[in-house]
């Protein structure tokens, strides 16, 4: 019955993909039909869409300057179809970005116009304003993979395909997390410390740069990043597939697992609707729960269908790694929830250590950081060897992209973030009533929440794709001349190891410096405009906006180039300098460090977060004590660590990954 | 002429062992000749050492509470030599730093009353107690483990004795650290954030506890430390010589290198005077440039002595080898410096972050801890690299021999630092005129630098013995099956990777923990006592120092128990459940990010340390202004990174060797 599955292999990837894009242009057409509200709610929101477009144009062109002499390059080592792939990969990844990001500035005001109404119409309208970047994400990521395979046949090119989603995604990461974390660090610290005025006050200059730093950043940056993790993931697993097995079952396998879970993202999405306790966590649960089960019970009959073909492997254990990896995804969340939801342990650790100053809330909160890397590690680990364990390095790729089938509707869950947060400034700057305010601030403090536990899915994932491409590594090597040890005796591989391993922490100390250094000049923007603008605070004058916009835009396109070099450069010269065995440990050394780094960045982040926000509420002094001063200083550290630094580690280790695969032919 | 070397192996290790621990009484009695001061100075010096005195009891006998029954099963396992070792090594490395300390404890006084002739005195009397604690570390170290061979010729027992010296080490960098911070940084935030008091002010009831903190952790911390990787490494050196060559030159060989380096370190030590330049820092690099200039001439007719006798060397490349151990050792030095003295650009650039706050201050911080880890690193992947192809794994374990042959010289410098901070805090609490105090803080503003920089040397030298401890590990699998493969594609490894990856992360977790409520308990007293107490701003009335010492010294006690544990139980577990193979992983994957976060730490901290007090000396404000209150926050925040979570790795990272080492005969 299911034979067609394998008999038109293209059919099911292909009507997913396209039932993901029709869905998103009917959701659009939805959104774009609800209220926008009243002017000056308008007026706001047309400068936030207005400066996201342009920002992300801007970045778009530094990313084309960048991508067009890669393609030549590529075209001339590897191949036409290989330079070819790069720039779908990379077109496809910017264009689902841009569009989503484009959606989600126009859904911000009439989510808080919906809220007029209850929180049940503006949850939907949030929600299915993220849907939105969700389904094109996960469309567009797997119709241009299955187009692309369909015209050339060609798998190493679809490496390329999966260089140029890394590309924009790490330059997407790298560019909006400088952007959303100088304007927002920036803006905190001389509003909420200097000048005591709350969150998204219209007097203050940065405000506008800080709302279109959420979309840029979260959601923009997001989209890319899964993009590249899906794409990169799908294709690994198909040319492992191709390389162990040698026959086409074990390509389409990895595309139709991807191609049913859209469905049953998309059939999620239907069941995020607000239960009768009015909670909004749980409706948004309900949704990747849905999905999840859908995705492990239309598993069987597609692995069972396509095991046949994969020989040596038992159908049951197969199907066992598929489940593995959606266990993988409740798992992240469940231990994310925990150190950073607002009633966590942890959470209030940092808060009560805010009551004794700023130096103890930092300390609590790194030590936060160090200690929540330890559980979703021994995940992955334990997830990596089970997978193997029942069905080789084969059944490691499939629980990759197992975990990341579900992409759909995490992407769904977080770009919801973004929404409601610009929401909520609107609300805010536009004094709408208490009623409506409520409604956008519950919105905005889950969005907090969606946005931690997606990224803990987003590294998870990616932790498991580099295992996956790792694999792929020396299978390329060896097809050249014979099996390829990467033994820890080898003292090449340790000092690849040691320079893997060191990569992280460079290019996260780029990002720190990048954000201080935005932070620092919006500071002093902004202090010169309360100085100079007479007025300001008395709401006599406006602030000049614009000027804050650009500080960051420039900060942001210059300082995302160098950091976004390593990982294409490093490869380069530890593999043609010290060779393919110092690559292979460069390779591993940057994931083990990349991962705990990653992980404790955005862990801790949100845990300092939702610390302040926790304080804010009214507790242990509540707003404007002491306490609430240096939560906002943990917050203040948090936000670089979780926006910018943590999450761009992702497309960092992919890349190395990626060029390691495009060069291995060179190396032998 | 030198076969002597050969002939007479046991007499140059016995010899310099004597020649140490007989110049160290010297000094003792030198020390203690020199006048004391007067009875205030006394008075606060008796608190100190009594403190002091007080807490190393302690701690050494919740130390013997583990080590007794360590003891047992190793005795039962692996035999009586090894219990014995165990027992002996621990005992030798707690005698060390006791006397060392208590030596250290009773120079700081007399070196204030110094400083009322001149800085040379000053310089001269905390040197010579600095020099006790680094001859008793060398000697002692080099002692008992020339004693342990020649009394037992049994090698894998010597293995006992590192782990003897380990436990304490961990113990006491535990334990003496988050003493000294919890005491640091309570005493600070009350102190200088809130009370606007100086630093060591006599009406802060937490300043003799800080003063006793600086003993126990920098200097018998850092004794132990460096006792345990000096021992640890000349262990492995001899075990792996052993099992390459399989005669006794390669045993002796170390032990040479080790002895005719003490030798340096005296004489060096002859040449810490000050210049004419009154240059402080200049006059104790004199002493290790000297040391290190002795050791490299020394180094050629001992190692073209032995080598003849080790089949397949080349003399001239071993020679080499030995050089690289104390070029690496001059790299980290001048690496440190780069990052940490208040002249360079990373702590200016903290120190200008602060301008702009909190938040920005620990953000600039945190990017100069992370990307202060990469030279460092690319130094040891280079030297061990380097060394291995010059001499073969063999060439690895001298070249880190080598490195810590140095530290009779390394350890005095530092143990040099505590005693100039205490001897700064006691001119201070007595009101010595101006004079005196110019020369006690040109003193300790050194003494921080000089911390850093032993610091840096003391994770470059344990990233290399931790490596050579790993070259042993496979090898004493392999005496029992064949040999083993420790290859990346093997997800055994890969999950002992993730799983040693963690640990120093948790590790870490639960000191930044430990601090942040020894800190938060101080704090809640000192604020208590301020309150209560009337009349402690005017001098009325004493505070009660002892009730904080009291606090410090249960939190401290009782929170080093857990981290301690760690790295003895992680190999039992991993080797036993998951095989040899992810053990091997396990001790890899610690190395790898124990190193970055280690060293991250230990720089981090000393840069913000020294931003504070770049900003203290007058600049971007001087005292008092919202640029120094951030800086010390940030200097808050680094006190655990530098004296607690980053120097406890060390040992950690050793004990996970150790232990695989001792059980690996049972995994297979």
């Amino acid at each position: 019955m299911f034979l067609i599955l394998t008999n038109q292999p293209y059919l099911l990837p292909f009507a997913s993909a396209a039932a993901a894009l029709i869905y998103s242009i009917y959701l659009v057409r939805w959104i774009l039909d609800q209220p926008q509200g009243t002017k000056d709610m308008l007026e706001i929101s047309s400068a936030i869409a207005q400066g996201s477009s342009a920002y992300l144009k801007r970045q778009a062109k530094s990313a084309a300057m960048l991508a067009l002499p890669i393609s030549i390059i590529l075209g001339l080592a590897l191949g036409i179809n290989t330079a070819l792939g790069f720039l779908f990969g990379a077109a496809a990844s910017a264009i689902a970005g841009f569009i989503g990001m484009n959606v989600a500035v126009r859904t911000n005001v009439r989510t808080t116009e919906a809220a007029k109404k209850g929180l049940n119409p503006a949850l939907t309208t949030a929600f299915k304003g993220g849907s939105v970047t969700g389904l094109l994400v996960v469309g567009m990521a797997l119709l241009v993979v299955t187009v692309f395979y369909y015209l050339t046949h060609d798998l190493p090119a679809l490496i390329g395909l999966g260089f140029g989603g890394s590309l924009i995604s790490v330059l997407a990461r790298l560019g909006g997390g400088i952007y959303t974390k100088g304007a927002d660090v920036g803006t905190d610290m001389v509003g909420k410390i200097e000048k005591n005025i709350p969150e998204d006050d219209i007097r203050n200059p940065g405000v506008i740069a800080d709302l279109v730093g959420d979309n840029v950043g979260d959601c923009a940056g997001m989209a890319a990043d899964l993009f590249e993790t899906y794409a990169v993931t799908i294709v690994a697993a198909m040319i492992l597939g191709h390389i162990l097995f040698d026959n086409s079952a074990s390509i389409f396998f990895p595309l139709a697992l991807g191609g049913i879970a859209i469905i049953g993202s998309i059939i999620g999405s239907f069941f995020v609707k607000l239960g009768s306790d009015k909670a909004i966590m749980p409706a948004l649960y309900k949704g990747l729960i849905v999905s999840a089960v859908f995705a492990a019970i239309s598993f069987y009959p597609i692995t069972t269908t396509f095991a046949p073909q994969l020989t040596g492997q038992n159908p049951f254990y197969l199907y066992l790694v598929s489940l593995i990896g959606i266990i993988t995804t409740g798992l992240f969340v469940y231990i994310t929830e925990a150190y950073t939801s607002k009633n966590s342990g942890p959470v209030k650790t940092i808060a009560e250590a805010s009551v004794t100053g700023h130096g103890t809330n930092i300390i609590a909160g790194l030590a936060v950081s160090l200690k929540s890397t330890f559980f979703p590690v021994v995940v992955i680990a334990i997830a990596a060897l089970g997978a193997f364990l029942l069905a080789g390095l084969y059944g490691v790729a499939i629980a990759a992209v197992s975990m990341l089938s579900l992409t759909g509707i995490v992407v769904a869950i977080d770009s919801f973030g973004p929404i409601t947060d610009n929401a909520g400034g609107i609300a805010e700057m536009t004094n709408q009533p208490a009623k409506v305010r409520e409604v956008t601030d519950g919105l905005d403090a889950v969005g907090n929440t969606t946005k931690a536990v997606t990224k803990g899915y987003a590294i998870g994932s990616a932790g498991l794709a580099a295992l996956v491409l790792f694999a792929a590594y020396p299978q390329e090597l060896s097809t050249a001349t014979g099996h390829i040890q990467f033994d820890l005796s080898n003292p090449y591989v340790i000092t690849g190891l040691f320079i893997g391993g060191a990569l992280p922490y460079l290019f996260a100390a780029f990002c720190m410096e990048a954000v201080g250094k935005a932070a620092g000049a919006i500071v002093t923007e902004i202090r010169r405009q309360f100085k100079d603008i007479k007025g300001i605070m008395t709401g006599k004058n406006k602030p000049d906006y614009g000027r804050c916009v650009d500080i960051v835009t420039q900060a942001a396109l210059k300082e995302m180039i160098v950091p976004a070099l390593i990982p294409v450069v490093a490869p380069l010269i530890v593999g043609f300098v010290l060779g393919p065995q110092a690559l292979g440990g460069l390779l591993i050394g940057s994931i083990i460090t990349g991962i705990f780094v990653a992980i404790s960045m955005t862990t801790g982040g949100a845990a300092w977060d939702n610390a302040k926000k926790y304080i804010e509420a009214g507790a242990l002094g509540g707003k404007g004590s002491l306490a609430h001063q240096a939560a906002v200083t943990g917050d203040t550290v948090g936000d670089p660590y979780k926006d910018t630094a943590g999450p761009a580690i992702n497309p960092m280790i992919k890349i190395l990954n990626v060029v390691a695969l495009l060069i291995a032919g060179f190396l032998v």
